[in-house]
């Protein structure tokens, strides 16, 4: 483990995570904080008091972070870069609110159906990946990045050409938390692996339908005593899940370009890899932490490199 | 207008409307209560309280009643008719907490997804409007009964023969309530028509497309300065009622089923006929409020007919 160069951070909406990393980003330490809805405005003194502990021993270093810090409500806004964006764009393109913090932008795009569409913080999850994954350096690549707002990006030899955003995450968390559809679970429980598949089955044998016709099914089953009641939220899952898959397989998934490569949790890229398989689609799974921290220790290289340049 | 001759009631999970009703239906007074889910168990102490006051000049008047209070949180279980089902045949399904009182079942079917389904409180609005509106009662017609949980019913010669239920308000008020995609409006206001048409209108452009993928536009179309923020919930309205009407008809609609009668507020219905001619499918209004009141009145002419059958 080498000696710390640098501070990498993932500062969103509701978590701040702070590391301190060594040149290659191996993590020595780290911190975390409040988001940046929760900041009050006071970046730089969040910052500081969060780092403070590592300067005596590793004096001031640069930091590069990514995510909602540089959105409107951030530190300072970092925009849009717009596809098609090669790496060294994304990181040339970060913004610094002071002389020793970066803030890598996030991407735009026109997507499949001529709307407009917005990513920040998986930029900096494409860079790592695009570092631990050489094969996603080549050809068309197809990535997931499963979450709140699930992104589908499309890779041309390593550059981000276009993607497509889905609310799976958010449509699961509010229909679980607030519908009728499901019973509010007690505990937070692991999904259901097998009510998971049931739901990504069943979806599958009508891929046309519309997801809004298929939801009411989380209660009827329960009701028609088809379903337990504590597995409605995994069969709900796999609705979701399957129509997110099927979609954008049909929009944007061409033959020959491999597997999809799953960015996330295990948790997460385990049952998009469910659905995947369910139409024969390999998947292929990246750690989303680790990405996004070869993802920054990228960014950071790249601006330590040129330092004439950078101080002229 | 008449004498009072029966007490009609819709008894839902959030409210209760109580009506006391001549002979045909016509209104002579109406009351309101708490809904099933919060009745706390005293349906019969609610219902004589409200009903009290109608007493002195009415003297006991029967009662009917539809909706929750019908479930398993209602005051008695009326269970599901299993569809096919005919007007006479849910209105002899009735239960009766005690002698005067009635409450009407509601049905269950097999989708066409191969799910069970359920409806109760809207058999009593299709009930309504067979004695409404004629034309339903011959050849293959379709109805819509727009609102929280939508449900598509086709009828043959005046039989439900099946339905399908669609989540469509559910999900609108729980995305406009509380998720990123549209800023939560300080009050309510109706729904921005052009703004509605223009979510109907980009849906349509790619009906096969899954919802999810279009959900992000609300918000995206925002940020890229194509929809004021004021307008992104009729947006989101637009791609919801959209995707209900486009899945339901490719589902259900068959060629010379004539228009789509669409039951409920007057709001709703203007929603969903606009949705519907975006297809060239006409659309036929019926009140829901009046089309409740007409199912109520011809329960109680069928159940009040063989008095000497019902005291045998």
């Amino acid at each position: 483990m080498g000696e710390a160069s640098f501070v990498a951070g993932d500062w969103g909406t509701s978590h701040l995570r702070l590391f301190l990393c060594d040149a290659r980003g191996a993590v020595l330490d780290s911190g975390s904080g409040p988001g940046a809805a929760d900041a009050g405005g006071g970046f730089s003194e969040i910052f500081d008091s969060l780092t403070a502990r590592w300067q005596p021993r590793s004096g001031a270093l640069p930091a590069v972070l990514c995510g909602m810090v540089g959105s409107t409500i951030g530190w300072i806004h970092a925009p849009y870069l717009p596809c098609p964006a090669v790496p060294d764009q994304i990181a040339d393109g970060c913004v610094a609110p002071r002389r020793d913090v970066h803030i890598v932008p996030g991407l735009s795009c026109h997507n499949r159906f001529a709307a407009p569409d917005f990513l920040r913080g998986e930029e900096t999850q494409i860079l790592g990946a695009l570092l631990l994954v050489p094969a996603l350096r080549n050809g068309r690549r197809l990535l997931c990045l499963p979450g709140t707002h699930t992104k589908w990006a499309v890779l041309q030899d390593g550059a981000v050409q276009e993607f497509l955003s889905a609310p799976t995450g958010e449509l699961f968390a509010l229909l679980s938390e607030h519908s009728v559809l499901v019973r509010k679970l007690s505990q937070k429980s692991a999904v259901d692996a097998d009510a998971f598949r049931e739901g990504v089955s069943r979806f599958n044998e009508y891929p046309h339908a519309q997801l809004l016709h298929r939801l009411f099914e989380c209660r009827s089953r329960m009701l028609g005593g088809e379903l337990a009641a504590e597995n409605a939220a995994a069969y709900l899952s796999g609705l979701l899940v399957a129509s997110d898959v099927h979609g954008a397989l049909s929009l944007l998934s061409i033959s020959g370009s491999g597997p999809v490569y799953l960015i996330g949790s295990s948790e997460l890229t385990q049952l998009y890899a469910m659905a995947l398989a369910s139409h024969g689609c390999g998947a292929s799974p990246v750690d989303g932490a680790a990405a996004a921290l070869a993802g920054l220790a990228q960014v950071h290289r790249r601006i330590s490199q040129p330092v004439a340049a950078h101080d002229a």
